[in-house]
């Protein structure tokens, strides 16, 4: 069997968030692998309640550990390096990143007890990381945090380039603007793939630059009489930088709030990215401004529930409340989901006489991600044998392919799990591997099949109700069963409790039951739960979660 | 004491759903009363796992139930009709509608197993109904369903209008036209209060047509080259037709799918209101078609799991699938909050090659309300003395009364349970009315507050566990503890059986408990309780909800 070339996504390919492809090259079964980002994606009530954190399913990888010769994180963000602190020590390999992300990386993997060091910093293109049968370069490319890359990944069989995250933006306040020659020139011997961020595929306009929004935010702030606060994505460091400039352009003071949002400025500082960001004033200090030179930079723009945002919201954050006449803004873009406790927050802050603009005229906001038109546009430039969207939902993945056969590019739908084998002149499919969603709950890892969170949803859904039994030596009954419940109303319509229309069911089975039937667990459960149920549907109108408990002495 | 006009809303107002509005007349406390609306809002994962149904709460209006003189519903929406079974035997008044909302308001009086006859069906202005000391007509309104309508409410202190939802119209496609020379008829004697609609006060532009958007469906239609499937509100009468004509035109013939879509084509059917309605065919016919020539208009437009659009999206449908080269419209908004659920079956579209068409560009939909420039125009028109703004969040209520201010009126936020005294010249609050929602839960109606839902949602975020002791008849514990789980892993960080670690942490503590703690079985639970949720914490990083059972034989 010949060498191979192949690209497996293992998250990002089918969802946005959880980002985490490999690449490998050699004989199959035996290829060596690099790793290209190690993301997370977030819990939600709907189907993972209780969840601390998403993680791809990784054991394809672990099982083939001594194959991997190195881990590339493209940036910082969440999605793309939120796991590496979790999964590194199963891995094992090398990480590689540029100074920023590095910095935010070794944290990660600090606060998850693995050891300082572990991420080694590289430069850019035309610097060249060997690993295995691939060298690597890191492409600089505009997108909402700084040193944002995609990577050149030079194989035997060609060469692929990976795009990362990207925006086309030549002004982008922070980070490395959009470099078109540094793509021709990556591009001009011939690309067999581009792996391409898919995200805004569905927006049709050319996406704007980070720095056309800077004087709209300042006029605003201008004109707000009382507090303005602001939030935004803590990760998003341009639009942190834009919000503060355009603050002291409006003789306000910047406050950080939220853990986020004062770790990532100080990444960026201590890495020398943040140049030209105003100083920032503590939250103590604040108290004694007048509100209008007061702007507050605060996390929670999703909603979500124990943030800087939530709790001003809900009176007040480290001392500091808001007031009729103080002014928010939301200077982001609500994730699918997330809008419920978006639109909380924005009715209590309405309660308060707060006024709320948001990004409903885009005024305020502008995307990380490169648009349709941008799309193209990198196509041209790179012009691939091959087009594999990436970082998006199904929609998105095959909304792409459809952009890039109009555009004469020959394009594959790969989602997770879809191993592609790049070395022929068409992509075929070479396997499918089996993928799916770790989750971080609590401190344990456990799979998203195990059941765990299917029966909470289940008693979420149902209420739970509890059925005990004593039996004695003789495998007699000793007394009647007892029934508690959670999550259950406690009267039914015959306006007796509950628990005690269903017990007396119970008690007529036990009483009745046979020795053979007392004696196997089995079959007692099975019927003390078939007749809990039937008996809280016709009180209740609901069939609960039973678990029945048969405790025998002897 | 004199007597007083009072508006009291018990829901619909700080919040978008669950319309229920109160009128009062008489001596403070003695008012004779009328109800304007009764309907409902939907549950969801996040807030109100395993209900079935919102209702607001009538505990106040149950009460005064000798005071209320007649219930009043403006048109045939869930959020406006949907409680009326649920609720009509507790309030016992004669209920008033136009023939097409009639209609589906005793079909869900029966379903709740009321009589037939409950609602009287009324003619429109200058029809007066005489209820107790109002004067009420029913005032045609264009809106997304037939037969809406405002109410014009006459008291001996002055003239309340109650606009409805509705949106100015000239052209709806089904159901009256809006009529400005009836709502300036209506007010050019003096308007007291105009209660509005607040649900679009954000949005700026001027509100389109129903008869705007059929020729672009049409077109669409004609370039499919497959089925076609279109989805929307089923209670979106004129959207229904709008759809089914553009297919018309478009030569395929039209299938209804969804027990409410259905239900609704034939109710207004029933009452003489689809007047050129294409002919449908069944489901099984469809299936002999050629793809070309079928339209199918389904329900589930926001995603919800059991509908039509979830079905088709997972397989088939009463025989019908869909495949490659068919189309999916959504012809709806998606309301905050549904976005993952649609998202959802657009992805499982997309992977069956399904082209899936959304509102994105506003071809495809209208809204049913009135935007911000014609909220403008029904204060210009009706001049009231004081806005009230309704149907909407706080935010969209603060908002609304600001347009007021802006235009020259006086207006005031009042949000449930807030009883607003409309005799003096300025509106006052007279009163705060406990509110709040009730849940319909399986068959029983349950309070918000009643902890039941709390209990599940702990259950799910949090897990269950349950121990058991038996403890004898000399108080003496009979074997050890036990302990079951239920969505909680089964194993932690030490690598045991979670369930045997919390085991021998109990074990240890009841074998050191004297006999005081052994009696006491308030103590006993407690300490149990306690240690359980410790030993979790320690092994899984996670305190479970923890019910614990003491079983004494005696």
């Amino acid at each position: 069997m010949s060498d191979r070339l192949i690209y497996l996504p293992l998250g990002g390919a089918g969802e946005i968030g959880m980002n985490a492809y490999v690449y490998g090259y050699g004989k199959p079964g035996k290829e060596r692998l690099i790793v290209v980002d190690l993301g997370v994606t977030f819990p939600d009530m709907d189907g993972t309640p209780g969840v601390d954190l998403i993680l791809p399913d990784i054991g394809w990888l672990v099982a083939r550990k001594a194959q991997i010769d190195g881990i590339f994180i493209t940036h910082a963000h969440e999605d793309h390096v939120g796991a590496i602190g979790h999964f590194w020590e199963q891995l094992g390999a090398p990480v590689y990143a540029r100074p920023f992300t590095a910095n935010i990386a070794q944290r990660k993997l600090v606060e998850q007890g693995q050891p300082e060091g572990v991420v080694s910093v590289v430069g850019v293109y035309p610097e060249i990381i060997t690993c295995g049968p691939f060298k690597v370069s890191y492409l600089p490319i505009s997108h909402s945090i700084p040193e944002s890359a995609g990577l050149l990944i030079d194989s035997p069989d060609g060469r692929v380039l990976h795009s990362g995250d990207f925006k086309i933006d030549r002004t982008p306040v922070v980070g490395d603007p959009w470099d078109r020659s540094l793509w021709e020139e990556v591009s001009k011997d011939g690309v067999k793939a581009l792996v391409c961020d898919s995200t805004n595929v569905f927006s049709l306009e050319p996406g704007r630059s980070e720095s056309t929004i800077g004087d709209a935010i300042a006029d605003m702030m201008k004109e707000a009489t009382g507090m303005v606060v602001a939030t935004t994505f803590a990760s998003n460091i341009a639009r942190l930088k834009t919000l503060a400039i355009a603050a002291q352009k409006a003789d306000r003071s910047v406050v950080l709030l939220g853990r986020a949002m004062r770790r990532m400025v100080e990444a960026a500082t201590e890495v020398g990215i943040l140049n030209g960001f105003p100083p920032v004033v503590s939250p103590e200090d604040a108290l004694n401004m007048p509100r209008e030179h007061v702007m507050l930079l605060v996390t929670g723009s999703q909603g979500e529930r124990r943030a800087a945002s939530a709790q001003l919201a809900q009176g007040s954050y480290l001392g500091l409340k808001l007031k009729e006449g103080d002014t928010f803004l939301f200077s982001s873009k609500t994730i699918p989901g997330n809008e419920r406790g978006v639109i909380r927050i924005m009715n209590q802050l309405s309660e308060m006489g707060v006024d709320v603009i948001d990004d409903a005229g885009g005024k305020y906001h502008v995307s990380g991600h490169a648009n349709r038109p941008d799309l193209q546009t990198l196509h041209e430039i790179v012009k691939p044998q091959i087009l594999i969207p990436m970082h998006g939902e199904h929609r998105h993945l095959r909304e792409h392919v459809k952009l890039g056969n109009a555009g004469g590019l020959t394009g594959i739908v790969a989602v997770n799990g879809m191993m592609i084998d790049l070395s022929g002149n068409a992509p075929t499919v070479a396997e499918y591997i089996d993928t799916g969603r770790t989750y971080l709950d609590g401190s344990v890892q456990i799979g998203a099949l195990d059941g765990i969170v299917r029966d909470r949803i289940r008693m979420a859904l149902n209420g739970h109700m509890i059925v005990t039994l004593i039996v004695d030596e003789n495998d007699e009954p000793l007394g009647d069963p007892w029934v508690e419940i959670s999550g259950l109303t406690e009267t039914g319509s015959s306006n007796t409790a509950l628990v005690e229309v269903v017990e007396e069911d119970l008690s007529q089975f036990i009483n009745r039951a046979n020795a053979k039937t007392l004696r196997d667990d089995v079959k007692l459960e099975k019927e003390l739960k078939s007749i809990a149920r039937r008996s809280a549907q016709g009180e209740i109108g609901k069939k609960p979660e039973v678990t029945v408990i048969v405790s025998r002495l002897s």
